[in-house]
């Protein structure tokens, strides 16, 4: 998810952002700390409410709306529950979990172009159309334990995944693990040049030059003469086997130029990502069963489907709320407080009474665009034919990322997410018929994996995120703005009974972690004004 | 596994041994091959003993005798069986697998130095106390398809395991994505320093010299300056949350010469290798999981447990093998065939006429130790505390690698290997009880993770591979030797009826890919000589 939130939000001004400058370290200062990691690395103390809040100081739970039924709606509900408030989930879809969408077979979806599709993946296989891994630190890991969801690893890299750029021939795409030993062999035989020939006495001294060849030679697989001319490490035509098959290194190695010519390294640092570096992990059998679980913990009649909040209105003694049911009719409602989980550019369509500042920091947000399409196939070839079992290939086509499945080994079939794009391309394919973004598809893929992509395929589903009613939106941009900044004070640090969540009030946009700890944030203010009452 | 091959037979001279010289590529051609994957990667084929190849041909499949279970036997015996030979396996343990070993709670071993052991793990927690990963590449993985063995990933490399150097603080280790930031960092850095000085002119282009410089720019995250600053891939002490909470990134960036310092990059190149690249898998509930289903396959009445091989003659019509079985009776059989895959320093032992060339070659190949503990935690704190899931954290302590477990995540309890080390280290801990190796693994494992390491370890189970009676040996070496040497030749292309197989007979020694390569070679010169009978 976040390629995008990176794109917009470049790394240098994110750190920028959160406030580190260049002064952290002095670049060749020959004593320093080692950064060493910190004792702990848990999420973040979180003292929920409790019922022995009340129960303690004579208060009664309070009444809570909340608006929206994703992640940080559910997780609002769950810890305002736990606490004996009386809270009401209302939820425009027909499912819970928002853009946490598992797609399986029998499942439909009428995007606001009117396309209408049909899901027919066989038992057992589905496609995470929304958030699809969950990195270690991450607080969704707790609420995965806490609520009993069993976790499995999600395949973010794998050094037999390939990278395909139009430049390379069809059908020859390369594999990470060969892209990389060229690219990490010229680099460092390049830089034990330099070094040799005294570029760098003048930052280093004779004992980090030593230590710097060591690691080079290692790093590098150079040989005596500090040249990069192959390695094991690229991969094998034919792999060592038994006496007398001593196995024969993929050879052909290009030269230096070659290889930085070809961009291939430009896909590595995405793994070294704070939020993208292995391990990742995924619930067993789709990312909804956290928010399946969550529904049941919290009590699936506490959550009304099929119910759109029209308008909101707050007083000094609570909030209204009109919304329309499932069957067209119109309904008013009160309560304590409201969580508005919705999302923040629809949020705005309601008639309400929250002011201008408001208005301008819902407005501030902006929906952004991907797409995803899942495509079954009848075999697993890209586990007998490519030796591929799960991860990432990267690609400069319009399909940008396709990605192996991370369950289902040795299976019968499969579903290969055959594209996950965004921006202006996303928005390309989202005009296009779900039959159409197949057939492009496909075509793309056979370019990248041969005839099997497109002769074993059985069938496909496609989600354009902008496109989805209630949604509209894969996330969201920030207008240039840092989450910090004082136009969000009004959602962060709202004035009244009606408080917001969403992963659009974080520092983690697209990431279910965003969304509970914004949620998180909101059930906290909340309950401490309840309170102080 | 591979550690003690490679150390073994470095990679260099691994190159030199498969036959790849300097002229594969030239350094710095403009013009280049990029060395593209080729359309399959799929194992070697084989074409194993068919029943048709005897109906068709009006013979009758002969009678063989597998000397030892483990995976090169029991896959010896399943191919063979599969056409209809009638095979007798004989294995001198109360198991099969061999090395193939996954202690559970209940198993006992008594080792040849005396130590008796009984493993008191939980229900569900288990070690892999012998081989336990699997390249995607590896045949392995085909036998646990064919075999309806079930996959998952195994976690060999992970960004939040710990690299721990004597020389850091006790309880302050750093992290793999620490490490690679500031390392990735600062090379870098330096070679976009040695590049724009113009050390590199000769070397490069002025367009190579561009694209690597867009490349160093990514890849080490620098800033403008193209100077390496710290960087969000360093991991935060606060993780990025909610509006208001942009997290903190780990600060205290060392200095490059402290970074080349401690030596923590030499541990990167593990993941490149091309046996121990991520994605690595291992069959679900233990390795074991594998010769269990080997032996379902065979019949389990045609392996003779507690049986062990004393002499073997060969003549011009058969061969004929005594034994001892397990009440210390000893018995004579006769075969068309043997396939001995036992251990070769062991086969030395038994009584036999294969003549002195066979003894040269078997001679030749040495026993090499390892050792292994597994300690099971009453909680999984690395989890909680650490936010570590799976991976291995590195150590220059005796323990070598410390490796938490591959599965089981979120779970009640947990078995994490306490050192996976080799050599002398191993013959060390060999010598040691039970009780002092895990008196001492713990003393030391708590200097990397804390207290807890020692007061919520609930039991110990250890491995000295050297010691395990009928096995004798974690793997093997050749004593300067390719496996291609024509001493081996006697092994590689026996003369009579009498054929050899294990992982010590290929160029994969110490993984299962080799013992099956060399147990289908073995399978295919036999049935070869059968049908030309």
């Amino acid at each position: 998810m976040p390629e995008q939130s990176i794109a917009q939000l470049s790394r240098r001004s994110f750190l920028r952002a959160v406030g580190v400058t260049g002064g952290a370290g002095t670049m060749f200062a020959t004593m320093g700390a080692l950064g060493l990691a910190p004792a702990s690395a848990a999420p973040p103390p979180f003292d929920p409410p409790k019922a022995s809040d009340f129960h303690l100081t004579g208060r009664r739970p309070g009444t809570v709306i909340v608006l929206g039924g994703g992640i940080a709606g559910l997780v609002s509900a769950y810890e305002l529950g736990k606490a004996g408030y009386r809270v009401t989930v209302l939820e425009p879809r027909d499912r819970t979990g928002g853009r946490n969408f598992t797609v399986r077979g029998g499942d439909t979806l009428t995007d606001l172009h009117g396309f209408a599709q049909r899901a027919r993946f066989s038992k057992g296989q589905y496609m995470n159309a929304g958030p699809a891994r969950i990195a270690q630190w991450m607080v969704t890991l707790d609420y995965c334990r806490e609520l009993g969801v069993p976790i499995e690893v999600f395949t973010n890299s794998n050094a037999d995944a390939y990278i395909y750029h139009s430049s390379m021939p069809a059908g020859q795409p390369m594999r990470y693990r060969t892209a990389k030993a060229d690219t990490f062999g010229y680099v460092s035989e390049l830089l034990a040049k330099a070094t040799d020939q005294g570029a760098l006495d003048a930052e280093l001294t004779a004992e980090d030059r030593e230590r710097l060849m060591e690691f080079l030679t290692d790093f590098g697989d150079l040989g005596e003469t500090l040249e990069y001319t192959g390695s094991s490490r690229r991969g094998f035509t034919a792999w060592p086997g038994e006496s007398g098959a001593p196995g024969e290194i993929l050879g052909d190695v290009p030269s230096a130029s070659a290889v930085f010519a070809s961009g291939v390294g430009r896909h590595f640092s995405f793994e070294f990502e704070f939020d993208q570096a292995m391990l990742m992990f995924q619930p067993v059998g789709g990312m909804d069963r956290l928010p399946r679980a969550l529904t049941r913990a919290i009590g699936p009649q506490k959550i009304k489907l099929g119910c759109r909040a029209t308008s909101l209105t707050q007083s000094a003694s609570g909030v209204s709320v009109t919304y329309t049911d499932a069957a067209g009719c119109a309904h008013l409602t009160t309560a304590d407080y409201v969580i508005a989980a919705m999302p923040p550019h629809l949020l705005t369509g309601l008639t309400h009474n929250l002011g201008a500042d408001v208005v301008a920091a819902l407005t501030a947000i902006r929906p952004s665009s991907a797409g995803k399409i899942g495509l079954e196939y009848r075999s697993r070839w890209w586990e007998t034919d490519h030796r591929i079992y799960g991860g990432i290939t990267e690609t400069d086509l319009d399909l940008v990322h396709v990605w192996h499945p991370s369950y289902g080994y040795h299976g019968d079939r499969g579903v290969m997410i055959g594209y996950y794009h965004y921006g202006a391309t996303a928005d390309r394919y989202s005009a296009m018929s779900p039959k159409d973004r197949e057939t492009t598809a496909v075509a793309l893929g056979e370019r990248i994996y041969g005839a099997k992509y497109r002769t074993e395929l059985d069938s496909s589903f496609s989600i354009a995120w902008r496109e989805v009613p209630h949604l509209e939106a894969a996330w969201h941009s920030f207008a240039g703005n840092s989450p910090q900044s004082p136009i969000f004070k009004p959602l962060v640090e709202p004035a009244g009974r009606v408080l917001f969540a969403g992963d659009w009030l974080s520092n983690m946009d697209a990431w279910q972690h965003g969304a509970i700890l914004a949620a998180r944030k909101a059930v906290t203010t909340l309950h401490a004004r309840a309170l102080a009452r």
